[in-house]
């Protein structure tokens, strides 16, 4: 369908294709001399040079601290690091685009989330990959670890799972709990959208959008394009469009067609394609070049799996107006790092309980805002070392925290 | 029974006379100042700079180093932190002296053990305080956690179940559980005592000794003296001196009656001082200057608690030949930063499974060698900052720890 694309990272052979050549696979790899070690570490922020400071930060000095908070609970978030710090969990079961991989090989992807927290937000993020996929175990197991933190990040939970654990542990914490293959996802999606609707000359409410993938993201993606007004929207998933009746939905599906498809189409995602406005991939499938010249003129494609879009982009790019990626090699890629570190920087600095349904499109419209009149077919949304990106979603997500009454301070 | 000692940190007037003085306790104080924003952070030991280095560190040239983990779990070791890490965990049942002060309020003790693992022995540890204090709950949440860490420091949690917590994990975990309060004390204590035996001119067999309290670090000094060939111990609770078949010892405590105090001793703890050569003090309560004074000539005294000790160390001082305590403003301080450090430097170093008692006592022996024929009244341990200490620690651990084939490296 497209040429093979100059992918200048995994252009290096993976290591199953060295394996069969009979070589260790990280000995000449510049990818793994970078992780070797990993990729973050725990660094003082004091100096306990001498046994003066050491008592001071140590026993004894540090009885008195304790003793304070345990009588001003408030005092932590003052004189421990626990308000300056995300957990990020995984379980290892929708690692990337790898699948079920496990916790221990899960673990690069989450050390990588914690350098991002810190680079863009300066937040300190710690890893915590788990030994247990069952929902209640999980659950049970961040619920213990909570006051050991200021926020929970999920991360690369697999679907269905995903959304019941999520839903439990916001309401059972106290703290911002935010599934970032999600609502992160979402997020990037709706303000890259509004950007690519201005340079169509379109409203969003007039917008026929097709979401191929009704897993983490392609549920948050169209739950948030709903509350954002998108004017109608069809999901689909392996088996084709989701439908209200269609045999088999799991709950989450069944919800998920009660909202969209108006329309009641079946039959393919192409099919759906035929005078749509909007593509939006995220699905780990193949959209064919036929089906992209069949949308409507002026066309807005969102390519967004990782690492094989769905459409090569300069394939896309002979029929679509405009056309994003998951990839930084191409321009508009949509991508989280430009949402959860300024979501989390705006929750933690207002200790906001949690992270509201506006909280999340307050950052997607910081987002829409940074590009502005800019907006352009290869300038949707700002790119990932844009330096304004982080502090204006964090002060959008702050300012909405304190007016929906969820900050603390 | 003794004149106020001077100790410099505490002498700063505790946060409850402060509140009662109707003042914030933090806001003139410097170890509140030293504490603010907490004491540790997470530190990117990578540089991503620019989209190519992010693209190597994180997606898409990451899921390569995930691929191969996932093949070859073995990997693991090379391409993550995980084998320089180490989770403080802690339900804060038993914190310093301080008792159960709950999670939140442990936490400036559990960051400020991560400051000493970074600075006496490069460890990258992470503090994790529970909301749980139910044992099976904790071991659940714990074994979930491992994959994300290369050993568990448990800390301040009360006894007895901190044994059966210890023990449980232990089973469970191919990784290093060791619970410090416990085991640390155990080795910096029995590396003490030999130094002191030598200086007094006397063999540890011939030994009689008196250990106040029975909690979590009182059974395992008890256990590891005992292991080291001590002459005789009497152990003593709140309830006085433990003997077989005192009414309602519970397991751990019955299981101690039957180890020690083979003459069958009652009574209180100041009875058995009378001609005793060691007193190890590890209560929280106190013991007058006479029953001090009744001590055999050449009398060892390790008046653990903290921050007061059982007596005051110049008025012990008066009778005994050596005198130790917990604290780092008098001479021979027993501290259990001169073990753990060390000791999980050896194991993570081997990749041990677990630190048997092999190992803790090879830590020991490896701290009484630094002292050597230095040995004197005033020097039988060596100081928290002498930097001979974790290396010399955990090259005696890593030794053991292959030669008893539990190193994995």
């Amino acid at each position: 369908m497209s040429a093979e694309p100059a992918f200048p990272v995994p252009a290096y052979p993976p290591p199953a294709r060295l394996k069969e050549a009979g070589r260790k696979p990280h000995l000449d790899d510049p990818v793994f001399a970078m992780h070797r070690g990993g990729k973050i570490g725990v660094a003082p922020t004091v100096d306990v040079a001498d046994p003066a400071a050491l008592a001071q930060a140590y026993t004894p000095g540090v009885a008195r601290v304790c003793t304070a908070i345990a009588e001003d609970p408030e005092l932590a978030g003052e004189y421990t690091w626990v308000s300056n710090t995300v957990a990020v969990v995984t379980d290892g079961t929708a690692v990337l685009g790898l699948g079920d991989i496990g916790p221990n090989a899960a673990m690069p992807v989450m050390e990588g989330k914690a350098l991002l927290f810190k680079r863009f937000a300066g937040i300190d993020a710690v890893p915590i990959c788990l030994a247990c996929t069952d929902p209640d175990e999980i659950v049970a197991t961040v619920a213990a670890l909570a006051p050991s933190f200021g926020g929970i990040n999920l991360e690369d939970i697999s679907a269905p799972r995903c959304f019941e654990i999520e839903d439990r542990l916001r309401d059972l914490l106290d703290i911002p709990v935010f599934h970032d293959d999600q609502h992160g996802t979402a997020i990037v999606t709706l303000a890259a959208l509004r950007s690519a609707a201005r340079v169509a000359g379109k409203e969003l409410g007039e917008l026929r959008a097709v979401v191929a993938g009704a897993g983490a993201s392609g549920v948050a993606v169209t739950n948030i394009l709903l509350q954002a007004g998108i004017g109608d929207i069809a999901v689909s998933d392996r088996q084709g469009l989701i439908y209200r009746g269609r045999a088999g939905l799991n709950p989450v599906k069944a919800a998920l067609a009660a909202r969209t498809n108006g329309a009641g189409l079946t039959g393919s995602t192409e099919s759906a394609l035929v005078g749509a406005d909007v593509f939006i991939g995220l699905s780990s499938g193949t959209v064919p070049e036929s089906a992209i010249a069949a949308m409507a003129p002026g066309a807005i494609v969102f390519a967004l799996s990782n690492p094989d879009p769905e459409v090569h982009p300069d394939v896309a790019a002979r029929h679509a107006l405009v056309v994003a990626t998951g990839r930084s090699d191409f321009p508009n890629q949509i991508n989280n790092s430009l949402a959860f570190p300024g979501v989390f920087r705006g929750a933690l600095d207002t200790r906001a309980t949690r992270i509201t349904e506006g909280m999340k499109l307050a950052a997607a419209t910081a987002l829409t805002r940074l590009v502005g009149a800019d907006a352009a077919p290869g300038y949707v949304i700002p790119g990932q070392f844009d330096d304004r990106v982080a502090p204006a979603v964090a002060a959008a997500v702050a300012a909405q925290a304190r007016a929906e009454g969820v900050a603390r301070r």
